[in-house]
């Protein structure tokens, strides 16, 4: 937990304490939202996590479906718009900006959103469409919309994105 | 009622019922609060209806002004930070997801809002800028803006949309 | 305090009254929250600031970091989804768009947001990043992505921004 909240304040020179960060950044409430609705949708309780969540996004301003899968020190950046769809999965150590969208494309129940390796980064209002992989280390520019897979340590700027 | 929530379930695959969508989709919310903001508008009690949009859009993150015209079985998806301005008008069997701007580009007290035909689709981030009108059935991808007229059936993308 | 109201209402012709602005709009309400957040941000009360701020966007859907300089006369309009920066500076008689982002590019604790000079416009989903200026009267279009200077009088827009 700790090493969740260090990972804010190592990375935002504004944060002036551990204590600050807990209590007054977005990212981490909305993720203590969400590990709690991702294991009432995991035991099938899904309008309960839904319910959780929905609070969460009035309290956050970040919208993540219960559903979505994860990883360890994920830094939301103030947050506000955020969307993460139900069968998005995120690695370790990856930063997401405010306005970034993990949407889906298909109206069929499978696997529609995207995937995020370790350690990438998605500048603020990127949106990341459809059943895609984003490489270990790649990166998203601001605004960008991406639609196809980023090779690990690529980066992606531009409507539609193009790999620099 | 019930037609309009069922339009939500049908093209959300995350949604699990009716009485999710009712209460948990902040989309179905805003709409039910500009109809009564809509309603107070249209008798000329217009500080009472921009209070009624005011909690709306704090409970849904959606913005709406009392004055829009707003067809049947309107999806907004997501909806934080959707903006749909006073001169505004949208038909029947749109689409909108989050961030969507439907905004002015005049000062003068003109119709200065777009016009949206049937079946019309509005993509994540993209702004629709000014007294233009988008056809029935026309798309408008993620993040682009749009300042001219979208014919039917057609689809736009990119910073100024382009037409494909 | 009315010369900065009437900076909406002679801008937004949807506005119908001063009382409707101090009232409704988020802009002014987001507005007088800043001005204590950086006066206790400026006597070192920085946790505090911080939680003004915090307050602010939860009630205003902006956020603004307690540390930037902002001017006479700024008019937000809309505002959701609006983040200024420790180190932005903001000059006066400015107008910013819902979505609008003056950003850091940096890790570092220096001058790592952008400086506007007066009568600058920035639209909607516009995200202007690092330590750049901003000239007095430029313009910057819907969803550009700005990450260099713009001199005084001109327009930037796209992705990366260019000056038309």
């Amino acid at each position: 937990m700790i090493d969740f909240l260090r990972a804010y304040k190592n990375y935002d020179p504004a944060a002036k304490s551990l204590f600050e960060v807990a209590l007054l950044y977005p990212g981490p409430r909305a993720l203590f939202f969400h590990r709690i609705a991702h294991f009432l949708f995991q035991i099938k309780l899904q309008f309960i996590a839904r319910l959780v969540s929905e609070v969460s996004r009035f309290l956050s301003l970040i919208e993540i479906h219960p559903g979505a899968k994860i990883g360890k020190r994920l830094v939301i950046d103030h947050g506000c718009g955020v969307v993460i769809g139900e069968t998005a999965v995120i690695g370790d150590d990856c930063i997401i900006f405010h306005g970034v969208t993990l949407g889906g494309t298909s109206t069929e129940s499978v696997k529609r959103h995207p995937s995020l390796g370790n350690k990438v980064m998605v500048g603020t209002g990127a949106k990341v469409l459809g059943p895609i992989t984003l490489g270990d280390g790649s990166k998203v520019g601001a605004n960008a919309v991406v639609t196809k897979d980023i090779p690990p340590g690529k980066t992606a700027v531009g409507i539609p994105a193009k790999i620099l």
